[in-house]
């Protein structure tokens, strides 16, 4: 029966909300002090769920110690400590919003883990603030 | 692709959980403490989530300043330090349950949220005691 | 050496703030919205501290299962679902506030815990409020 | 309109993951310091969900007292404090996985749950490891 | 008695640690990935104590919606959603250390708070990472 | 001035109070379900705080860094996934309370860190119960 495993991993990194292509005016009304030009910065806090059938050789639905180096390999040690829009290729002329973020997020992780697992992705920019991405 | 967003509100409140239809042995037998005349109380942790697709000039599925300021209106500033069956007309006559509640929170804020996105409210009365309410 | 143990243990409580001297203006000004005549109600969250030598036989400074009885006897029991105010009789002629109820609870348990422990009480009245008494 | 409750409860045990028809070497290529044939241990944190119609009477979808009490007599008061491979017989022969035990949690309580409620669990072994057997 | 009352607030900020004295591989070598010169960023969490005598006529140490004001004017306004090495006076030339934002918060408190009440500071920079500042 | 630094890490591990001197009678009574001769466990959380002087230089109380590699050295590369009684040899003859945990990290730690700076180790064993052991 199908079950899901959640890995939890955190980055703290740098970002800016902006669309290049508005007025600053239009970018203060809609992103507010999220548009300070010298950026601001977050703890993400990002669950990764991977749905599928437990092996019954080892009981596990899929090692969690290669999840977390796959998820240490392609998001932490790229975006950890650094700034989303400068350092991070996917975010030059996308917004690091969280939606963006977490659709990036999975989309860098899909292609690493097998289509016979669902993969969703939630991640926390703030205790307050999250998102979800089912990718469905 | 649907993404859902998530934000997390809070309230405190006394209530009391009865039917006035019944008699009070009956009362006391199905709410026990919950059925003390003189009330309790809880921080209820409210998260209010909305599904729709990002907007791809922001990158937001919606303003979350936005949807706080709606919760504010709509809940917090009508159920914070208030007592649920003496000072919120929707619980006249209605038990407030985490049940009820939820429920009374989607409907208050489904009128305020454009119907092209899911809304789905999660309320904590404790850490350990809540309640989904998906609104399908 | 000294050691210190913690028992955290929690109860859901209504009450109102006010001083039944002053009018209900100056009580509206200085308690604002925690002077609803309704009460509103929170989610406490208790801890229990003890100082002390470890027994060398056990290892233990204190019996941390005789010490939850001993806090639910004295505490949780007579203020868990209760109205702060109407309910609890050490609170008649005393407001209720976070330093009020913590220093309640430090005399209920200080007469049941031997003296050569030193006790301190912290309550959380919203994860964002707390008040420390340390009984010195 | 479907509504799901949700009580969370907890339970401290001992286990150590290995398949018996497996190698040594074998089995600590597969679980590395997991397999510790003299055990580790976690604190499990357990969300128990049942979904289903709130009843107009109550405005509970079910008692929480009543769903503790189930979660306490099936499954903590056999789980808590025990190794899970040598003191519960369901492990014998399964590997005690978080995937299994929220499986074998899911199974005991299934049998105690009219089934006109969904039943779903969600099992934490740690913080950042944890699993959901939605019994689907 | 002496009773501490703890108010938490947060804000979220970019950094970067060096010491401009220094060469570029000093710098990388002492603070490594904190160094990088395009920014990194946080979700701090702050807790401001205050210890003192509870009022008889308010049971209150300190009216805690002042305390919140206070740090809203002196600390959050000015820190939230800012670059801290560029858009805020006090760190120019002083490193953006954990240790370093929490002795400048307790300065700026300081003059805000009667020298009657002890002021103590506790920031969390991430959950694992925190520091005290008790200004003795 | 003084300043308080605080490394979180966690370790989980399987573990069994008694005294071997005792009857198994005196045991069952004085440890009861925490006498489980098949062993229990936890997830231990482990806070190590240093109090010292930020150096003018980096702005550091003491680098973070090196502390999680000392941390990690002593504790949790010796308990972690361990059996206390049977895998870590300081708890031979010594029962493996939150308290004797304590102190044994305390002492661990205490000979690898300068002794100018203050040492103090907290611990959890669970959410509801821990310990402090200042070294005073």
């Amino acid at each position: 029966m199908k079950t899901a495993v959640i890995r939890k991993e955190h980055f703290n990194a740098a970002h800016r909300l902006y669309n290049s292509s508005w007025s600053n005016e239009k970018n203060d009304q809609v992103f507010g002090k999220c548009n300070n030009p010298n950026f601001h910065g977050h703890n993400y806090e990002l669950f990764v769920k991977l749905i599928g059938e437990p092996d019954p050789e080892t009981g596990y639905v899929y090692d969690m110690k290669k999840l977390s180096d796959i998820i240490r390999e392609e998001i932490t040690e790229k975006f950890d400590h650094r700034n989303l829009n400068q350092d991070v290729p996917e975010f030059i002329g996308l917004n690091p919003t969280a939606e963006n973020i977490a659709r990036v997020i999975w989309e860098k992780l899909r292609v690493r883990i097998d289509l016979k697992y669902d993969l969703k992705v939630t991640l926390y920019e703030t205790e307050r603030n999250f998102v979800e991405f089912p990718g469905e």
